[in-house]
C-alpha cells in the first residue's frame, strides 16, 4: 500500500477519499452542495455516503485494477445512497490519478501514460458505469448516437467494432465542434492540466483547507464555463455563470452571495467541483496539511 | 465481507466509517464540532481526516483482528491529522460493535460476548493506543496509579502481572466510587445499553439523518452527565450541562442556542458524541436510510 510520507501516514486511497470529503465540505462553493448548503434532493449526507461507498473502487485502482473496472466499482459503491449522482465526475478524474500515484508518477506525464494505456474493455466498463446512476449528459450529435453514454452496456458492440478505447471516448467528448465540451474529458486528454494547476494553487494558498478549496473552485469556474451548467442551462448561461464567478476575485463573502443567487437560478457547477476534488487529491499527495 | 442488505450494499466497515462522518455532521450538537461549528483548534476537517485514517483499523476489526490490535490501528490512523483526538472514544465503542456485526450478532448479547472475550493482550494494546494521541482523562485514584492510561506501554507489566483483560479495565472505569464514571466504559460493561436504545430512537425518528443525530445527541446528554465535561470542568458542571440539555426537549432551535452558550463556556460533551456515533452505526446496520 502506498503511504504518502508527507501526510502523516495516509495512503493514496485515504487521500482520494479525503479529497472527496474535503471537496464537498469546502464552502462557499457557489451553486453546489457544501458544508453549509444542501440542494433540494441532493444533500451533504449523500456526498458523505458516496465518498464511503466509492472507496472499494478507489482501492481497486490503487491495487492494479483496470481504470474501467475500478471506475465502475467506485460508481456502483458511490450510488449506495438516495441522492443519486454525487461524485461520478470526481471518480472519473480520481481513478487515473490514483493509478498514476500508485505507480509513483503523479505528474501530467504519469497520468497521461495511464490514460493512453486504457483499452476497449475500459471503455465498455465506463459505459456500464452509467447504469448505476443517472448522470446529466448532453445529447450526442446524431452521427454519434450509437455512442450515447446512456446506452450503457448496449454500446459495447459499437465500442468493440470500432476499437474505441476509453481514451478515444474521452477525446471525442473533450472538444466537440462548436461546443464547450466535457471539462472532465478535457482533463483526460490534456494531462490533467487544470487539475495540476489547481493543486499548485491549493498548496500555495494559506489558511484552512475548506477556504482554499472554495477559492480554487471559484477561480476554476471563472476560468472556464462549467460543463454541467452548460448541459442543464445552455452554453450562454454557462458563460454568464463564469463571468459572475470571475467578479468574486477570491473574496469568500462575495462567493457566499453568489452562492445564494446560483442556487436560486438552479446553476450547479458540478464539473468544476470534480476538478476541485481531483486537485485536492493531488495536493494531499503532495503534502497539503489537514 | 459483510454487506448490509438493508442499506444498498454498504459493508459493515462502510457503515462504521459513515457513522463517524454522520456524527460529526449532525447539527446542532451543543458544544461539539459539527457541520456548522468548529472549535478553535479542533475543526470539522480534522474529523473527516480522522474518519478516513481510522478505516484500516475498522477493517481489521471486521476481518477478525483482535479488539485491542484493531483499536490501536484505528487510533493510529485517526491521529494522522493535526487536530489531535477526534474520535478515540467513538472507535472504542465501534470496534466491539463491528466485531459483533461481523459475527452476525449485533445485539446487546452479541457485543457483550465480544467484550467478555477480550484478553490481557487487548488491554495492553488499548494502553498503547494512548501513545498515538492526547486523550483527556481523569487522574486515577492513588491506589490505581500504576493503571493510569497515560502510562501507555509502561502499564503492560502491571496488566500482565494482575491478569487484567480489557473488559476488566473497562469495569474498573465504568463505575468508580462516588464519581460519574466513564460513559464509554459503562457501555462496554452494560451490553451497550444506551447505544442500542439510541439506535432505536434514530430509527423511530423521522426526517434527515443530521437532524435525527442532533436530537439523539441532546437526549443522551440530558439523560446522563457527559464524562468529557466532567473530566474537564468537574462533576457539578457536567450535571448542570445535562440539566440545560434536558430543557431543549427535542427543539433544534433551542439546541442551536445552547450550542452557542456551551462553546462560550468551553463545554465539549465528547462522550455523548461517541455514543451518538455508535448508535448511528447500529442504526445504519439496521437500515437507517441515507
Amino acid at each position: 500500500m502506498t503511504r504518502s510520507d508527507a501526510n502523516g501516514g495516509r495512503t493514496t486511497v485515504d487521500n482520494a477519499q479525503l479529497a472527496l470529503l474535503l471537496e464537498v465540505s469546502g464552502t462557499p462553493k457557489p451553486g453546489n452542495v457544501d458544508r453549509h448548503r444542501d440542494l433540494e434532493d441532493l444533500r451533504f449526507e449523500h456526498f458523505l455516503a458516496g465518498a464511503v461507498g466509492a472507496r472499494r473502487g478507489l482501492q481497486e485502482a490503487a491495487e492494479g485494477g483496470t481504470v474501467g473496472a475500478a471506475f465502475e466499482q467506485a460508481v456502483a459503491g458511490m450510488a449506495t445512497q438516495r441522492g443519486g449522482n454525487t461524485q461520478f465526475g470526481c471518480l472519473l478524474l480520481l481513478v487515473p490519478l490514483i493509478k498514476a500515484a500508485a505507480g509513483r508518477s503523479l505528474t501530467p506525464a504519469g497520468v497521461q501514460s495511464v490514460v493512453e494505456s486504457t483499452t476497449v474493455d475500459d471503455a465498455v466498463d465506463f459505459y456500464r458505469a452509467f447504469e448505476h446512476v443517472d448522470v446529466a449528459v448532453d445529447d450526442p450529435p446524431p452521427e454519434a448516437d450509437d455512442l450515447d453514454v446512456r446506452r450503457g452496456s448496449d454500446a459495447a458492440d459499437t465500442l468493440r467494432k470500432r476499437s474505441l478505447t476509453l481514451s478515444d471516448i474521452m477525446a471525442l467528448s473533450a472538444d466537440p465542434d462548436d461546443r464547450i465540451g466535457d471539462g472532465n474529458a478535457r482533463e483526460w486528454v490534456s494531462g490533467f492540466e487544470r487539475t495540476f494547476r489547481a493543486a499548485d494553487a491549493l498548496l500555495a494558498d494559506e489558511g484552512l483547507v475548506g477556504d482554499r478549496a472554495a477559492r480554487v473552485f471559484v477561480d476554476l469556474l471563472a476560468e472556464r464555463p462549467d460543463t454541467h451548467v452548460a448541459t442543464s442551462h445552455g452554453e450562454a448561461a454557462a458563460r454568464e455563470v463564469s463571468k459572475r464567478a470571475a467578479a468574486v476575485e477570491g473574496d469568500l463573502a462575495a462567493a457566499a452571495e453568489l452562492s445564494d443567487e446560483f442556487v436560486e437560478d438552479g446553476y450547479n457547477p458540478g464539473t468544476t467541483a470534480d476538478i476541485t476534488a481531483a486537485a485536492l487529491f493531488v495536493a494531499l499527495e503532495r503534502g497539503l496539511p489537514v
